[in-house]
């Protein structure tokens, strides 16, 4: 049995949890937690330590999932737990991807572990697409689209506009656009060209709404380069129709091979999700797996999912495995 | 410079010459051939040589892609030529992948050299995006659907019956169960549910067309299972409109997360290929770069696209990989 913590305990670390109970060479140890760990209840009885803690119960971890925010929580807090565990996170800041990947090798190295970073779909399962494409494209153009999705940044953005008690942006691909990369027809694309954002709002009682609708719609970088539209919705409709968080998108390679280039191909990995941080989970889960595996071979420093090969994500091994091929 | 060598120049030969051609750090160095090696004329100059003559140039070889068939070229030549060198090759027929990987992997191991085996998109990207899915979805279905797309097999079984001239036969998915799997019925299929068969024929002078129809209607394994359509067409006709390899398909997990597994996710990893024979030398082509850089690490024996790291098939190696993330 791979023996997992969670570190962090919010929508992924819960995830998470879901996502142990369906891989049955897997069990969950514990969940550690910056919160008062009493206030910290799985619904399957996991145990919850202070986060501090986690050092103390060593002898029964494998590898740990963190499960936190990029910015805040992953920079500092991954490095740290490498010198100690196998780790998984899903940092997602692409600018600063680099030094984290070079601040956890660091670590991981020194402990003798292994640290795999920027698990999930995007980073994670459109990386493999990005990459896998280019290895069989290599003459081409590549394009991801995301949504419909839910993205939280964008809803943390309007938020923090006065006036707004809450909010749910939805980043939406333009058929359109879709269709032509589709179609052969190697588009470049302006931003506005490629993701429209639904916006879903709740604003407070006697708010002026026209003011709020021009500070989303004028935003720069979350929505000033987008087709925006607004939509104000009280506090019940937001709760019964966007409490949700689904998302998805396509990973599209539109290459071309033969001579003069003359054939077409396209390949396209897909998803469509219900629910974002569980399908996040159930990736990191995996990557968990690979670590495990990969450290017992005696490997040990940062790992990406480029680094993995496919069969340490999976159950099956050997010719059990090949049955798949 | 990865030192490239072809061994059988057919329609994939000669598609992975045009694919070497669009990978910077490959060169071809020769091709080996059966045929008298004055009639294969490569249109890049590229020089042929008789196939025994292989070995006396194996100081300008680092890895040979072998296009030959599954059922008579591969099984005995793959383990044959993996003893001197690093091998790659397209193996297809699932039933004696195992035995196969078996003999590659003896004869590797004496060389001291890397043998991968099955690449190409089916298996290959279709056997990665099968165990990507299980990794990330550990609870659902898997569904495969091929086409619209010629197959070969199927074209040449036709061809077999008496009157017939030449034949191109397309496997294609029924719309219906595609949509099906994509909306969460986790549906079982029975083989006629999942794919039609269209055949184009050319039919002799006089011949009987009711009985060639029948004939190919009723033909066990191939066509009975299946809703078949027979076109009868002039020979003119099928080098005008079917004188192509389009191929293509899709892998679709259809997966759920989340207590009670309330949540439905979907990863759908499709092709559309206007070149089979071209695309499927594109993946030859990554995978011989694996074996490469593979052997260079120390690695001898068998393996699949499923033993290899991503990072591993494509040029951009470390940071400048990573930007990719």
């Amino acid at each position: 049995m791979i023996r997992l913590a969670i570190w962090g305990y919010g929508n992924l670390g819960r995830g998470v949890e879901l996502a142990i109970r369906q891989n049955p060479d897997m069990e969950l140890t514990g969940i550690y937690t910056r919160r008062d760990p009493k206030s910290v209840v799985s619904p399957y009885g996991t145990p919850s330590y202070a986060a501090s803690d986690i050092y103390a119960h060593a002898d029964e971890i494998d590898a740990v999932i963190i499960c936190g925010g990029s910015a805040t929580d992953l920079m500092p807090n991954t490095p740290l737990l490498a010198k100690a565990f196998n780790v998984i996170d899903s940092f997602d800041t692409h600018a600063f991807v680099e030094q984290h990947y070079a601040n956890v090798d660091a670590a991981a190295k020194e402990g003798g572990k292994v640290g795999v970073i920027s698990c999930g779909w995007d980073p994670g399962l459109f990386s493999l697409a990005r990459v896998y494409a280019l290895a069989a494209l290599p003459e081409g153009s590549t394009y991801t689209f995301w949504g419909r999705g839910v993205s939280q940044g964008h809803s943390d953005a309007i938020r923090r506009i006065p006036g707004v008690v809450d909010a749910r942006q939805y980043t939406v691909p333009v058929p359109a656009a879709v269709e032509s990369v589709h179609t052969g027809e190697s588009p470049v694309f302006v931003t506005r060209d490629m993701h429209t954002r639904e916006c879903f709002v709740v604003a407070e009682e006697g708010a002026d709404k026209a003011a709020i609708e021009n500070a989303i719609k004028t935003m720069p970088n979350y929505f000033a380069d987008y087709d925006t539209t607004v939509t104000f919705v009280t506090e019940e409709e937001l709760l019964r129709d966007h409490a949700e968080l689904p998302h998805g998108g396509h990973v599209i390679r539109s290459g071309f091979t033969g001579a003069d280039n003359r054939h077409h191909e396209t390949i396209d990995f897909a998803l469509k999700l219900d629910s974002n941080p569980e399908f996040t989970a159930g990736v990191l889960v995996a990557c968990a797996r690979a670590a495990v595996r990969m450290n017992a071979r005696g490997e040990s420093g940062a790992r990406t999912i480029l680094d993995i090969a496919p069969r340490d994500l999976v159950m099956p091994e050997g010719a059990e495995l090949r049955k798949m091929i």
